[in-house]
């Protein structure tokens, strides 16, 4: 990826989105020994139990921390979708929770269950968010996995790690399968 | 306070410095209604073990999400003394643990012993930060207590929580105890 990528992560409060924040930044930052500004704002959509968290990923000094037009937007609501989904820049990537958004205003997002697959594969929707941030990594390249379990593992209190160790080998899965499922070449008629 | 604090928070890995900015923050945001970003940066230092978090607080918009000269500076370890000690506001307030921080470069500083209070009142010196955010605040009306408490139960696992509340008490008690005895007249010769 190139000088400068900017990563919004959003969803409701609950659902993990700040701490997917720090994991993501601490995998580059403190594993991969980027420079990395990690921010998370709060204002009147706070209130309403909207949760963000911003990272911006760089080989240089940072010289504005937030990201102004994501390279790569993660939603896990509906409503994180409708608000954000338009500041994504041309190219960028979009991913979101397929069970969680419904409408889809881009045929370009990457859609996958995250919460179902951390309820069906880990017995744990909680880890949603480090499902999704598995598959994000795995389909962006922002980071490398081992950098990502790395901080996941730092992050994690002991008694969910094994959980959080089943969730990112979830999340990396299903990403693959996407990957593969649109490269198979097309049946010719 | 005024219409910008900027408040930055700093030590090093595994003191929970980012913990204690998410708090601080969503005390500010989530419980008080406010503007508030909350930063953290990962660059050379990171790699070295030192950790900082970003508050900044505001009634207004907040155009830039950094700390660049913090009304209010809290250093957990003496290399974050040394490092930023010089960047705070004329008037500005730094905050140390005084069992962490052996040389003051400023005669303004409040050091008060959250480790060793952690250690003693909670019985685990990993609390520290919860200490320290709740002397801070009790320093500084920076947000009030009841909405750093409310943020806290809401971030620390519930298996920490009655620990968490000593913390807090502890950490208050502390900031008290020293404006108590800064306020006491002078006993006259």
């Amino acid at each position: 990826m190139g000088e400068r990528v900017e990563i919004r992560l959003a969803g409701s409060g609950g659902q993990g989105v700040i701490l997917a924040g720090v994991i993501l930044a601490e995998a580059a930052g403190v594993y991969e020994g980027r420079e990395v500004a990690q921010t998370q704002s709060y204002g009147p959509e706070a209130r309403g139990g909207a949760s963000r968290a911003e990272v911006v990923i760089s080989d240089g000094e940072i010289d504005y921390p937030r990201a102004m037009q994501p390279d790569i937007l993660l939603c896990l609501s509906q409503r994180a979708c409708d608000a954000y989904v338009f500041d994504v820049k041309p190219g960028g990537m979009v991913v979101v929770d397929s069970g969680l958004v419904q409408h889809l205003p881009t045929t370009r997002a990457v859609a996958l269950p995250f919460t179902e697959i951390a309820r069906r594969e880990v017995g744990e929707g909680m880890m949603a968010n480090i499902v999704a941030l598995a598959a994000l990594v795995t389909l962006t390249g922002v980071v490398s996995l081992r950098s990502l379990e790395a901080a996941v593992a730092a992050r994690i209190p002991p008694g969910h790690r094994e959980a959080a160790r089943k969730a990112l080998e979830a999340g990396a899965a299903a990403a693959r399968e996407y990957l593969n499922r649109r490269e198979a070449p097309r049946p010719t008629a």
